[in-house]
């Protein structure tokens, strides 16, 4: 069995060598590549994922995978072995029905459109963008139709995600969330507005990225094995455990542009490089789920990010690196500030009360694309038609509406957006759980240190890297066998009721 | 045949696909990666190059060379199709002969060499890289033994990088040549040394940078299908005809650390960019062998970058990029200043003329390696002894001495020098013909043009790729079929007997 195991485990570290190769392609792509080397990015990147896919439907590992599931029964559940064998089988589930040539074929086809997308957003130029987008649902319907006898077509893509969530569940919880939260964003909408001016200004870049820097490295992001870079969407790049890279942007007439998605995806950062390191190049050296991973980067970048536990460390050396905008500027004014809410086009800018009707409206339209209630030639029109009655804003272009997201225009149609809204709910699930564990954690943030939450966070939910799902890892942390809006809910009446001065109606 | 063609060329573009992601690899190793990702980075490169390395000995491929091979003999010499084949077989013959285990051990070791040499090198610490070094010499000698038959040990090394060229040859060569060098570095010796004070200061690294990328922008390197980064030893990259990315290395103290290794490396580049685009990866889409590659960075590194022609064109810029340095200075004193031969410890600042004498060292170093008449504990004193007896300069550390060069911590012993000084004699051969044809280069040169140049070397020696051997170019483009070091020496006396005045002795 020893040498099955080692057999298996070797198949399985080349599948993730692959996609770490890959995976590198893509951040160079968004990162230092040329224009001239786009032509044949796509077909590189292309065959790596079809190497690693080829790897995944191999018959050698799927006869290790049957020949070590007797095995892996006989152990604990939370026996590494038996998680391992238990996450390949999940990933044999979800991945292993596609069939290389149609992942191979279909990843070509995403890179060539997200090279254009990058063009056409630029341009506002929606008719260059809607082929592709034509042909990247034809493949989205596609690829569900490798999962025949799903309840819903988005299904499949949603296990892609969010393995164990379906969209029935998910438009249940959805619809809860809603009703309590449109209420509570009325409310608000009902008092006065808080200021933001100081928030606008010159920002130099360098001291916003320096800034930023120094952050995330306090906050426990590790350099050593990683790296911050500019790209137009942020994103964490996970190479391995040793070498986790994010992205930022920055807008020097803003200062949130930066910070945010920096502490955002420094958030995801420090998930990914805190599995247990034998979980490496392995199903198990991962994020569980979307939204178990968009969970972490939401508890730093708003549970921590933006309390004000942590800018009453923080906010003295902001002043110190912008003294011009901020030497009047009380910590108070600043901190209702970065807390503003304010229904907004623009999902990555928006706070964090009315965000979560971003996930959903796109979630929402996603599932009529895919049901085939609604044409990709109306998805601007529906999507306009969403954020007048969900938010009361209405884009008046396509780049900060339907262009916004990198989301379809570098993958499916269908699963990558409930990952969001879910991930807020469970972040603050999980960071009830923390301060009830330890209360002294809003304490140490004020004296700027983190090593009792993110140990707390390592210790609960890092370490363990794919080993369980989103359900159980829910179940194992907060005993309750599944998502609960409370948390939040709770979170945002506390905050935004002392922000907003809602007293008597929260 | 054309659908057996086309099933070729798909199989060649696989395994070059899989090269050009194992060099991003490499690129991304040397300039970004952070320090946590050496762990697993020598692991992927190793298996990227394993899979590459699986597909040229893969039987489909194999079969369809052999019958194509047929069909190709029956096409003109020159057909493109012959060519593909022709240099297919020569890649089989050379790369086909090593298992992919081998390669794949071999990578591995070498990719940790090269981490341990980075670090070891700034420690100046001959005993930590020593014993990898054993384990390359002995991977080195197990390459070899994959052809038997050879004439000298170094042979199937030298077939890697000069395929064409024995060991007897090239020590037949280089007699010749060291016969002619060593009277005139003699002669020049004998002569008032040049003075070189205005190299030295403070030239800050930003204007270093933003000259080099000016210049080598305008001599025709495209920085749509490339980039400059910084790495301790400058290279070129070249990961498709559309992405050919260059480094250099700055030292704020001196000038020419920075702009000549950029203008030697765009030199590489412009030639990888030149290839004819339908050779993308196949076999023709690269160089021929190393000392083809070599002789084009000489061209625009020495026979343009360092003629008097080129800088009175370009010395009112740098006077503009540093006035606080140059002002005062005159063209001739600058000029003179950049061609001083003086014997030194280290190759890649050596001017061009001493320049030969540094890989001729290697090459005699590597061919006693490889016979056993020298042991690797013994190499640093044989290369103290080889400079003190050439050069008339013994290192007094490791890391000016046998630890200087990138090759050995990264690749085999034997075939990785001769090139360079192959190189030299090369360019030489090259741009007497260019000028035969069109004598108005220098002229255009003074006025800052250098597309006739680039476009003889385009047509004659880029837009080739690896359709011709070595021997078979230098024999298209100069009508001699085999090496000549007179062009060299021409060049040489010329100019250095100007500079040095020899005027009697020239």
């Amino acid at each position: 069995m020893e040498e099955k195991l080692a057999k298996f485990k070797a198949l399985l570290q080349d599948m993730y060598d692959l996609r770490s190769a890959s995976l590198l392609l893509i951040w160079d792509q968004s990162t230092y590549m040329p224009p001239g080397g786009a032509d044949t990015r796509g077909r590189i990147t292309a065959l790596l994922d079809r190497l690693a896919q080829e790897r995944l439907v191999d018959p050698a590992l799927l006869r290790l995978l049957e020949e070590l599931e007797p095995y892996a029964a006989s152990l604990p559940f939370d026996h590494d072995d038996a998680a391992l064998v238990r996450a390949t089988r999940r990933e044999v589930e979800i991945m292993g029905k596609v069939p290389p040539e149609f992942w191979s074929e279909f990843s070509e086809h995403m890179a060539a459109a997200y090279q254009v997308w990058t063009q056409a957003r630029a341009d506002n130029d929606w008719q260059k963008i809607e082929p592709y987008l034509e042909q990247t649902l034809e493949y989205s319907r596609q690829f569900a139709d490798f999962y025949p006898g799903y309840n819903h077509i988005a299904d499949p893509l949603i296990a892609y995600m969010d393995y164990g969530m379906k969209a029935a569940d998910i438009r249940h919880i959805f619809a809860e969330l809603r009703q309590q939260l449109v209420p509570l964003i009325e409310a608000i909408r009902g008092q006065p507005q808080v200021d933001t001016a100081c928030l606008h200004g010159h920002f130099p870049k360098d001291s916003q990225l320096k800034f930023a820097e120094e952050v995330i490295g306090e906050l426990g992001y590790d350099f050593k094995r990683g790296r911050l870079d500019l790209t137009h969407h942020p994103f964490t790049a996970p190479l391995s455990v040793g070498d986790v890279r994010v992205t930022t942007r920055v807008n020097e007439d803003t200062l949130t542009e930066c910070f945010f998605p920096a502490i955002h995806e420094a958030g995801h950062a420090m998930h990914l490089q805190g599995y247990n390191p034998a979980y490496e190049a392995s199903p198990l050296g991962y994020w569980t789920s979307a939204s178990v991973l968009e969970s972490q980067s939401r508890t730093w970048e708003n549970l921590v990010g933006r309390s004000r536990t942590f800018w009453s460390h923080y906010y003295p050396r902001l002043q110190a690196y912008f003294p011009d905008q901020f030497k009047d500027v009380p910590l108070e004014t600043f901190y209702r500030a970065i807390n503003r809410v304010q229904p907004s086009l623009i999902r990555t800018a928006a706070d964090e009360v009315t965000y979560n009707l971003h996930p959903m409206i796109r979630f929402e339209l996603e599932l009529a694309l895919l049901e085939g209630s609604l044409a990709v030639k109306d998805l601007p029109e529906a999507w306009r038609e969403a954020y007048t009655r969900d938010l009361g804003v209405t884009p008046t272009d396509f780049k900060d509406g339907v262009m916004q997201d990198v989301h379809w225009y570098s993958g499916a149609i269908g699963g990558g957006f409930q990952g969001y809204t879910l991930g807020n709910i469970l972040s603050a699930m999980f960071f009830e759980k923390a301060l009830e564990a330890h209360p002294e954690i809003p304490g140490e943030m004020e004296h700027g240190r983190f090593d009792t939450l993110r140990n707390w966070l390592t210790e609960n939910i890092y370490w363990a890297g794919a080993k369980y799902t989103t359900i159980e890892l829910a179940q194992r942390v907060t005993g309750k066998p599944e998502l609960d809006v409370q948390p939040l809910m709770r979170y945002f009446r506390t905050k935004y009721g002392e922000i907003y001065d809602l007293g008597h109606w929260v």
